[in-house]
């Protein structure tokens, strides 16, 4: 059998400031087993450790040990150590069973993480095909980046500073005001949205409804009261009704994924970002702009974006998550001089820092120019998907269907007739191998659209075809039985 | 000069579902410059840019720019795109400068990051000498993992199971009970402290006094009040005063750093890790151990842990940062079947997950069997420093300052008479090339220690020992100076 771990005991001495003698170590034990701090029948320290713990000879523990034995308060095992006097046969163990207790928390109302099946066909997944990922560049960067400069001991908790300038020229090339200064990087979006949510000292956060359900639960973790702003893709933010709804709520945020908003696909007109900014100086409240898509696809242009118009007030937050992979997690909150030091403390609280040698990489696959050429390859293929898409869509949906049309990013909304019960339509897809996603969630209360986040950037065209026939027949099988 | 970023407009369509045509675009932006959306002068959308988001051929969208120029709504401008009518002469611009409010925070209490000079001598990290860290051996694990299985497109929210179950049976082999299911991957243990702090619903957190001041000032940043409880490195807790402590203020949650405890080097008694489960049963509070140091030195054996002697209700924190690699970031938090949804979900919301291929180097690392001989050797290289550091303080230092014993770790404290003003020894340092830390930051309100925190894992032996040589020599001025 093993033997047990020995107990840890805390030798008090007598001079503090001097070492220890074993005269320490007898007192000590002798007083902690006629307290009943120590029970008998313990494996007491090593020799070797209190010897190297306290910083004196072996001999003067085994001095201490052969004293206690000599006491009859320890005894010698063979080979075993040395052990504080066995019970007496009549002791029976007086100690309960210990135990924590639990700690008290409140459940969760995040959905479970999406388990892939790599059969069903997925059409609800805001990520991009793998295939059409720079998986073999990028293991180019991380051996180039090994090499030289190798892996650093040390972070950096505002992030690795040449990727911060990198993606500060990038942004100033789009029209923004930005130095390196001004950007953290973070663990994707996610992360710059926490520490937004968790550096601003008011309450109430306006969001789109509906919107990217992980920043609604987010806010609501961090305490914060959400104040929904509908959104139609079809007609666009009815501003007049946002404009009422803060001034009412006085929200000290507002948050935004101006284009291909997640999930209804919607860009903003630049008009409409004008009035945000107007918004957001009458009513005093600051904007965070998530630019998750811009991008991601396109036919190549970029429009102005909230942070173009409004200038370093306007946070403004983005990754590579999409678009280079998942999996290295890295993604930027751009700020101010004046917000800086705030934003860093919060993510060092949070996180202290990112993985050095992942931003290393990141930075050299924009150095040698992969990323421009990687986006231009998955525009094509993207673009491609999109007009597939719509051809699709034209083609199979039954009468009185609709959807949006983004033009880029990975989602479009696909609104369906208010008959036809959304549950029964996923139910009927789920036998049919294709996954669509319950979008009740993006929503904060009752949805006022009546339909699903479909997305065409996941699966290879034939695959999405194949999906939206099969959604195609469950929203007719649908539309029958409820006729 | 570069032509400027065309704007956003958003198409109405007037039959929904249906394919756009000319007039739709006629008749929006017609509409949008009769409301004053659109200004005069600003560049509509490229052809081709519209011809793809709405799914339409170029000649649509060719023919109802044609028709707005015709209508003098817009005008063509030679290899530059179509604008809306130039202002009239007359026209003044009448848009104010745009600018979004700035975000009203909180100024954060966090002291900046530590900028590291080489040519100091720092007395007081917490980190390993970066010449013991095994970068050649990480490296190589990374080359192999980039190789098979690759770089994975995908993140697992919980962290990479194998290495969870690697961790898991590592722990298992020190008597804890832990199955891969209850640990979840974290960037540092900072993380898994954030994680707790968010999961409880309670709102008051027990912690040691002093204590790693970045725990301390989470939980106040994620709005839990402190419950302050003293802790003595030569005396040990006083539990009578804590029991007291806690009756007064019912904690939620204790958090204690129950080996080598930053920053006093104090490691629990057994018999103190025992009255702190029998009060967290009394008492209704949860606990959280974070064991950082307890594999980073000793003369090599383990002691039970909390989560050892209290179970699965014993939440557990640890990390590889200060043994393998810092800017690594991988730790970890060990839950329960109980606990594991609602401390995925919070680790969810603040950054989805962690960087894969770095858990993927660690498993790597660990089932090299890379990781139990890097330990040895780093053990073998602190227990040197150590006792060298013991040495150098019975040797150097003046009467009346004493210093903990804790025998492994990388910090003790040392305590200095009351009459030295501790801001003026660190100004002497300073000039002397010695950082040591103002360790009033670990302290929640006036300090009931008068003294610093030493370590001594990060400095070579012939460095530390100047450092001290310094330390004294500051020392004895002030003590000198103010007799």
């Amino acid at each position: 059998m093993a033997r047990p771990p020995s107990v840890s005991i805390h030798i008090r001495v007598r001079a503090p400031g001097r070492r220890a003698c074993a005269e320490d170590i007898v007192r000590t034990v002798a007083e902690d087993l006629a307290s009943g701090r120590l029970s008998r029948g313990l494996r007491l320290p090593p020799v070797r450790e209190l010897e190297h713990q306290l910083g004196i000879s072996k001999n003067t523990v085994q001095a201490a040990y052969d004293e206690l034995v000599a006491r009859g308060l320890a005894e010698s095992r063979a080979r075993d150590g040395v052990y504080t006097a066995s019970p007496e046969p009549s002791d029976k163990d007086p100690s309960p069973p210990l135990g924590a207790s639990p700690l008290d928390f409140t459940p969760p109302r995040v959905p479970p993480p999406v388990r892939r099946d790599p059969g069903q066909i997925e059409l609800s997944t805001v990520f991009i095909d793998p295939e059409l990922l720079p998986v073999a560049q990028l293991t180019d960067c991380f051996r180039s980046v090994l090499s030289s400069p190798g892996l650093v001991p040390f972070y950096d908790a505002q992030g690795y500073p040449p990727l911060r300038a990198a993606i500060a020229e990038r942004l100033r090339g789009r029209g923004m005001e930005v130095e390196a200064d001004d950007v953290v990087l973070t663990t994707g979006s996610q992360q710059a949205l926490d520490i937004v949510g968790r550096a601003m000292s008011g309450k109430r956060v306006a969001l789109e409804d509906p919107v990217y359900s992980y920043a609604r639960l987010l806010f609501e973790d961090l305490g914060k009261e959400t104040v929904p702003l509908p959104l139609d893709p079809f007609a666009g933010p009815p501003l007049d009704v946002w404009q009422d709804r803060i001034a009412a709520a006085r929200p000290s945020l507002l948050y935004a994924i101006t284009s291909y908003q997640n999930p209804t696909g919607y860009s903003y007109a630049t008009y409409e970002l004008v009035q945000l900014l107007e918004m957001s100086q009458h009513y005093g409240f600051a904007l965070l702009e998530d630019d998750w898509g811009s991008d991601m696809l396109s036919c190549g242009e970029y429009r102005p974006t909230l942070r173009a118009l409004g200038g370093p007030n306007v946070l403004y937050a983005n990754s590579f998550t999409k678009k280079l992979l998942p999996s290295l997690r890295v993604g930027y909150l751009v700020g101010s001089p004046e917000t800086r030091a705030v934003l860093v403390a919060e993510k060092r609280l949070s996180t202290l820092a990112h993985v050095t040698v992942t931003e290393a990489v990141v930075h050299e696959f924009l150095d040698r120019g992969y990323y421009d050429t990687h986006l231009r390859r998955v525009q094509t293929a993207l673009d491609e998907r999109y007009l597939a898409c719509l051809g699709a869509l034209e083609e199979l949906m039954p009468a009185g269907v609709r959807w949006s049309t983004p033009g880029g990013g990975p989602t479009l909304w696909l609104e369906v007739p208010r008959g036809i019960d959304l549950a029964r339509v996923r139910e009927r897809l789920r036998k049919k191998g294709v996954t669509i996603e319950d979008a009740q969630g993006h929503f904060r209360g009752a949805p006022h659209l009546h339909g699903f986040r479909v997305t065409y950037a996941y699966l290879s065209p034939e695959r999405l075809r194949q999906g939206l026939e099969r959604l195609a027949e469950a929203l007719g099988e649908e539309e029958r039985r409820s006729a």
